[in-house]
């Protein structure tokens, strides 16, 4: 992993001091610009060209009913991301970011369709609930798909990367990822993902805990809860959190699924923390673990649960902001404003 | 107060059910939308030109050190804010708003500078310790200011309307009128301002405490309370927020003096709520009792504390990224995505 630039890390923190504001008035906004300078070694970040790579494949365990929405609309929301109607689309347009769909593994094969890379690695994971999600080869292309979106964005100067995912079933892998590496009650962690009802979640819960005991002696490293547990697009995340990190090209992560992908990424190699900052709070329980076992704050909490890369996507706008105001906002010496008694 | 439209909010409601996305899963997006769909009475609302008065006015309070900053700071900030070294101009720059800064009884009269409007009611309110902040003429007289400024953003055709402050001291003045509306103990409701210290803020909590109490038989309605404790700002704040409800100009309301503001303003009208939207929560802890006093949800949490109307401006490109995500989403039928089960 790169290591990030301490001294201008130092420098921007000085900076910060030296502004027309009571000192660490700005919150989270100075927190933001501070470790922006740390990942750019600059000491006045900027972000010109965001990118977003959404990440998309089915899930086995669809089969067994943990979902509202039946599994088709991966596919379909692919087209949809593809036409430029889905949430994650219409802020990417809104942000002037570059945007692409990545098929991982959808069930149906839709290419070719504008602003859609295929890199298909299976038509979906495997069910597991009755087996392992993936096998080693799956997991290592899977992840290799998430790197070489990364490449792809630094090839087009991108200076900040968001990777969304689309895959029903997906909260039911996120949920037991988490609570695997966070070793937490799973009770705690099952969610409501697109929008089951009291006796769906409970009927979750328990094809959950059953997976969990199915294959818990099977996870002793992060890469074997990866494989084990899944998905495909999950991998992508992690493959390209790890090469963000490694390529020093700093990321917002998104919600629930994406801090499944990031907590994985953190438990292989911690040192991809500084190069991670949280877009949002969503309404998905686990999330909130991941969030207290990396130690970190998220940006907006809108009571969002879409994916997609939306939540960090949406905090695009107030990390530019923060950029601007470190850059921009006149010193107590340039303003000749009085300092503090 | 002109009355919101209801068709065109249940209009609104019906679109963002139709979307592309699980129900509700936009969180507080969908509810950004569909209240400006109420105030503009159109199902597809957007922001095209918001608008940003400042108004500043010193705090006779402030001979009681309460403050970390010296008074001086209030002239000096509205300077810098005529040069735009601010955060909030700063901000407002990024976000292509208007901007003005409303001089409505600061100390020493600085005008005239460029984006500076002079309407002095007094040099400063009076040490509301000893007499009562204003007199009646000079109420009333404040919060015309305010109502000027609303009718200086319409005539530039602004469809949102912010409101900051700037009154080293004001912190005060909100802490004490919100215990008084809110009927909460003052002890739980005084924050650190600028950054007063530990003993600072027992200091600042022991003068309150003694205003509240001197003024407390002659506190019998809102207005009352305004006059008694003041400041001159507070008053145009209140003035403006009144005129926006009256003149149907939805408005952001930010940290915990404009909320003092919106709280009172509350408490005179009721129907003011539906025209605001509350930018931030700040870490003052006076602002949570208006939240729950008027029963709304702020959109940021970024732990700021910096007043200018930063933090309500801050949420400007939420708000108009959740106009653009509703209305230029795909819905289920067009995009051809299957509902939920």
């Amino acid at each position: 992993m790169k290591p990030i630039d301490t001294i201008s890390m130092e420098l921007a923190q000085q900076r910060q001091n030296s502004l027309t504001k009571p000192p660490g008035s700005l919150g989270q906004l100075e927190a933001i610009a501070i470790q922006l300078a740390a990942c750019q070694g600059t000491s006045c970040p900027q972000i010109k060209q965001p990118w977003i790579s959404v990440f998309a494949a089915d899930h086995g365990i669809t089969e067994e009913g943990v979902s509202a929405f039946p599994a088709v609309v991966t596919q379909e929301m692919v087209k949809n991301f593809s036409a430029g109607g889905a949430a994650i689309t219409v802020i990417s347009k809104q942000e002037k970011a570059y945007f692409e769909v990545v098929d991982v593994g959808v069930f149906n094969d839709v290419s070719p369709l504008p602003n859609l890379v295929s890199e298909r690695v299976a038509p979906g994971s495997f069910n597991f609930a009755q087996q392992p999600a993936m096998n080693q080869t799956m997991l290592a292309q899977a992840m290799q798909v998430g790197k070489n979106a990364v490449a792809r964005a630094l090839s087009k100067g991108a200076d900040l990367f968001i990777a969304g995912e689309m895959g029903i079933g997906n909260t039911s892998s996120a949920a037991v990822i988490i609570s695997q590496l966070c070793q937490l009650p799973l009770a705690n962690l099952v969610g409501r993902g697109t929008g089951v009802n009291d006796e769906q979640l409970l009927h979750k819960y328990k094809v959950l805990k059953a997976a969990l005991n199915l294959h818990q002696a099977d996870m002793q490293t992060p890469e074997d809860v990866l494989r084990c547990i899944g998905g495909l697009e999950i991998a992508a995340l992690t493959g390209a959190y790890l090469e963000c990190a490694r390529e020093g090209l700093p990321m917002v992560v998104d919600g629930v699924i994406a801090c499944a992908a990031a907590l994985l990424a953190y438990e292989m190699q911690p040192a991809v923390k500084p190069w991670m900052l949280f877009g949002h709070q969503s309404i998905e329980p686990a999330q909130q673990a991941v969030f207290k076992h990396i130690d970190v704050t998220p940006i907006l909490d809108l009571e969002m649960r879409l994916g997609e890369g939306s939540g960090a996507a949406m905090a695009l706008p107030i990390i530019r902001l923060a950029c601007a105001l470190h850059a921009n906002m006149a010193t107590f010496e340039e303003a000749q404003v009085s300092d503090a008694h």
